[in-house]
């Protein structure tokens, strides 16, 4: 059995990350998402091991150094990182593991995971950026400002990161269209294939 | 505006790379196919121009010499080549190209465009490709063994080649799904975007 695709999708606040994952994972029923551990508090409409797991600074701190976390990084004030555990089990029984992160944490992953895909998603421009992180009821103004901030400089900084692909969010149904194709896409690239399948195809061949 | 892909479709013969061609151009308004020169006879079921350009040998000789062919290669007896001018003019104008080649054009191709994608084409199994090359009438037992012997070689060298790629032409529907998802993957490499592209985004923003 051959390893499964690791899918990171990462992108400003505000480019719709979380909006594509449902779409993903009822396209592709091998593949699993992972949750992040944050510090950060919950917002009105999430709960924890659902949106995130919602850890104390001090829960964070003792996991992370034990080795725990695939990676970490400090956003506007907060921890994220990814529990290591869930995704290399799921990887190593050959699922496909969706992750979403931000900029830092998809270019620490991509150290750890090279073969990994590393999708960077886009919202249609910087003014339908602004327009949907204020359109968030569930931050205070101070933090939506901060994420902006944060949101156009890390565009800024787009080029110094290493992902495979881009996808502008601006129709939904158009964005997920493109990721499905680069997950498809991927699970053909001949550099995946499970070692000696070329010898597996013509033992196949001499049974048929 | 930037540059076209090109698609280069390659594997054995009774691989089927014909057979998936009319739904790639359908589903791709913007992918053009280019066809080969020969110097092997037309088939019952083939005309000039359409499935390829059928040269003399001399006519062959004369294009290849002057620089005329992306490459070309002789294959059970016949040469078969791409002309250039038409696949260069494409990729200039921002069209896709689509190609069809045997496994040693398409290697040649690859050095020359190193950027193409290069997908394999693999028959389900040794035994239907048999089935599927000594199905066609419009070949004679004789070639039909030599294309089967070839084919079986080309198989085990294929990790000699470099391609991108491999789909497995089982059921029509389904490869033709996986080479569209091949395609519009390749179009949302990042290494594929317009140099300049995030400032592009940013100045397109602040226009909004």
């Amino acid at each position: 059995m051959s390893e499964g695709l690791l899918v990171v999708l990462s992108g400003p606040s505000g480019a719709g990350k979380g909006t594509l994952r449902p779409g993903l994972l009822a396209a592709f029923p091998n593949l699993r998402f992972c949750i992040s551990a944050t510090t950060r508090p919950p917002r009105r409409n999430e709960t924890h091991g659902q949106s995130y797991l919602f850890w104390t600074r001090q829960q964070f701190e003792r996991v992370r150094d034990a080795g725990g976390l695939l990676e970490w990084a400090e956003y506007v004030g907060n921890l994220y990182g990814t529990p290591r555990e869930p995704v290399e089990q799921l990887l190593a029984e050959g699922r496909d593991v969706l992750l979403e992160k931000e900029m830092q944490g998809a270019g620490q992953l991509k150290e750890a995971f090279p073969q990994g895909v590393f999708i960077f998603v886009l919202p249609p421009s910087v003014a339908e950026l602004k327009r949907r992180i204020a359109g968030r009821d569930t931050e205070s103004p101070a933090e939506q400002l901060r994420r902006l901030q944060k949101a156009t400089a890390e565009l800024e900084s787009l080029p110094d990161y290493h992902y495979d692909y881009v996808v502008v969010n601006d129709r939904l149904e158009d964005a997920l269209d493109r990721i499905r194709a680069i997950i498809v896409a991927e699970h053909c690239r001949i550099s995946r294939q499970a070692p000696g399948w070329v010898d597996a195809f013509c033992r196949r061949s001499e049974a048929t």
